[in-house]
């Protein structure tokens, strides 16, 4: 029999009212013993009661209480929200009571834990609320929404409803080995094996682009010393992060700020001026923008409208060394109120002033343009990094399927491979899961959710 | 026609769950416009419904909306609560939404600014709304929730109640003047004038105690350099808030915390040494500490084990030119490890070691019983200072009503004087106000109250 819990769901903070959900078999009976309801209070299920908290001597605040009936609640449990005024001492005191009359202080994640463990949600859904909350810009919010709504989950089940048909024919040959029928016609088998190793990969593919829009797309700016890196930075940003000066290698390390344009969320990422260097520090600080170049999906390659003619000759000593496959750089010359219009003639290149935030506007257009293609052709994205390893380790032991029927393997090693495909998609919704996966999952939660 | 409002009601942060109000006419309207409900949904008032919320394409978030029906909420007005993840994405969103389908920002207070104006509570328990958020310890939490309650209110309007039937005696004197009738004994008149003045005086006495509990009971900790105030003030804390070292003069600004001892908030402020000094800044520190001593309700008077010979002296150097009138005065020996026991000797001093958190505890209990007696024998604290100043200006009139009639001014003088009073006890519960008085009231409350 599980605990009843209690926990503040709205932030730890002042404000004008605060929430304080409790959950278990005693829920009702606990808050009965605190509530003084100011009218008749039968406590329907999902109807608001007004009255008052009292220890039995003081009153603390007047409160809504509303009830919420198992299986009909967050948690599948009876819960009690109250909805207090959002005074510290009364958050505090009212969890007190509660605690007193036999609730227990709620882990972080633990509403939404026994919701899992009540059948409420998958896994992933349950993940899925976390990132709900944690989300920053519009695109996140709508990954993260897509998986609450169980996107994710049904795309897994559905792989795995073919892969069970394709391991019940096998097993079905098994059990009629010795008489060398084939139930299943081979290369249609390979054949199905083929599609689903390829939805599982164009579904662990968008993981990368699942992820930039969770934690935003890493933008790096770099470019020789002086050009105007950080001055860049500070005028997307509208603010003075970074220091800036006409000293050549000012900036050593590499500063970062996040910056939402149209919904999306980026990582714009100022890096040290790359040259030839004596100096220790500046070392340091021109391996890390070479790393930043190497993390980035989107590169800014900044020069400077005085010395124009040297850019070829930049671009190879800055990109030296680095690959820039599959990454978008754009190529931008700043400082262009030193250049005359005509002398703009570089149709590959954005002229911008940074300084005095000409043809910003342009840049972000060309950031958004990007930014929206992560999101075309793909109903489903992954942005889970445990779902992302599953599925990983599922591909995996799917090319081992593969190459043995390929190969001619016998039939029950390739079984082994199928049921250890469905095993890390099973993993992925929730089906298998231990006790230490849980603890880890429902630990990135906030308390009272 | 008012416009419907809608803010965040919870404080702005990441947490599991937020809770946004929109009141007004259109609430329901407004907020259907953007909730597609999982199931039948009537909106049937103070039933929790479950659905998403959704601008037409995208959908936004899994939310429980509530509908408080009109005059049956907080406002008064038709209300709706919106219930949602926490996320500071989706809050932001859901605002923006709501303002795009017709509603308007709240002010702050607004909502009780409402609540008031439509006769849902009088002004007094309106601020108490903000004093019960603000409150943070179990006493000031109390006054608040009686004001709320509306015990402040009623005491007023007692009093007012029993002005009134004195006034409604004068006028019917005033209508029959020329036949020089009395139709109230003059000397039970100025009896019930001399009952009504000492009620309210009582009442306004009872404010600086209300006050000291609202924003903490001032203690000020004083004595000649370096006998250990500051680290008395850390023990206290159980925190080096207060630089500490053996070089007398180290503290030199006052330095002021809050501390809760058994729901009472004090406010404990560290002040310099006392002593001559020709130091500037030293000075400037001394002016503070006879200022903190002039605050104080409670002084902490530290002296030094090692120099108990001479505390008498210390007495007169550190209070001269205060005035300890009201105040409480408590006898501290510090360092008192250096003393053996037997020479503890002093009855009305309280032998402590600051170091070594020796009877801290005893010290915490003195407080606290300083503290309990702020309450008793009081039924209604007052704690606001509007209605402080409101029921000064009744005294004075009062008191110029009972002179008047004391020295056989006309009766109509005395009227005068009578429905001044009146007109200030109806200040506080909010019979009468103006437009900047309720501006001030209410944008003292946060967003979303």
């Amino acid at each position: 029999m599980q605990e009843t819990i209690c926990a503040l769901s709205t932030p730890s903070a002042m404000g004008a009212i605060a929430v304080i959900r409790v959950s278990g078999s005693k829920a009702l009976a606990v808050v009965q013993s605190v509530f003084r309801a100011f009218h008749v209070c039968p406590f329907h299920p999902r109807v608001a009661y007004y009255g008052e908290i009292t220890d039995g001597e003081t009153v603390l605040d007047e409160v809504l209480c509303t009830y919420f009936q198992s299986p009909h609640s967050f948690t599948g449990e009876d819960m009690v929200e109250i909805s207090c005024h959002g005074s510290l001492y009364v958050q505090k005191r009212l969890l007190e009571l509660l605690i007193e009359r036999g609730c227990r202080s709620a882990m972080p994640g633990e509403f939404t834990r026994r919701a899992f463990l009540n059948g409420r949600m998958d896994l992933s859904q349950a993940e899925a609320v976390a990132d709900v909350i944690a989300s920053q810009c519009r695109s996140a919010n709508k990954l993260a929404v897509n998986a609450l709504k169980g996107g994710v989950s049904s795309k897994i089940k559905q792989l795995r409803d073919q892969l069970l048909h394709f391991a019940a024919m096998l097993e079905l040959e098994l059990d009629f080995s010795e008489e060398d029928v084939e139930f299943a016609n081979r290369q249609q088998l390979l054949q199905l094996l083929f599609e689903i190793s390829s939805q599982i990969h164009t579904l662990s593919d968008s993981f990368s682009q699942g992820n930039a829009i969770r934690e935003g797309i890493p933008v790096a700016i770099v470019g020789k010393p002086n050009v105007g890196k950080s001055t860049l930075l500070n005028t997307l940003l509208q603010d003075d992060r970074a220091i800036v000066s006409d000293t050549p290698g000012t900036t050593r390390d590499t500063v970062e700020e996040k910056l939402a344009i149209g919904g999306y969320l980026f990582r714009i990422i100022d890096t040290a001026g790359i040259r030839q260097s004596a100096d220790d520090i500046e070392v340091f600080g021109i391996q890390r923008a070479k790393k930043a170049i190497q993390n980035a999906d989107i590169v800014l390659f900044l020069t400077d409208a005085a010395s124009v003619q040297e850019q070829e000759q930049d671009y190879s000593s800055v990109f030296e060394g680095s690959s820039l496959e599959g990454k978008h750089v754009i190529k931008i010359v700043n400082k262009s109120d030193l250049l005359p219009s005509a002398a703009q003639t570089d149709a590959q290149a954005l002229y911008i002033s940074a300084k005095h935030a000409v043809n910003i506007a342009l840049l972000q257009q060309q950031l958004l343009t990007i930014a929206q293609s992560y999101e075309k052709n793909q109903d489903v994205v992954l942005s889970n990094v445990r779902h992302y390893q599953a599925l990983l380790k599922a591909e995996q032991h799917l090319r081992q399927a593969v190459e043995a029927m390929q190969s001619g393997v016998f039939t029950d090693c390739i079984a082994i491979d199928i049921r250890q495909v469905l095993y890390h998609l099973d993993e992925v919704i929730g089906e298998v899961t231990n006790n230490d996966i849980l603890k880890e999952i429902f630990s990135r939660f906030c308390i009272g959710k």
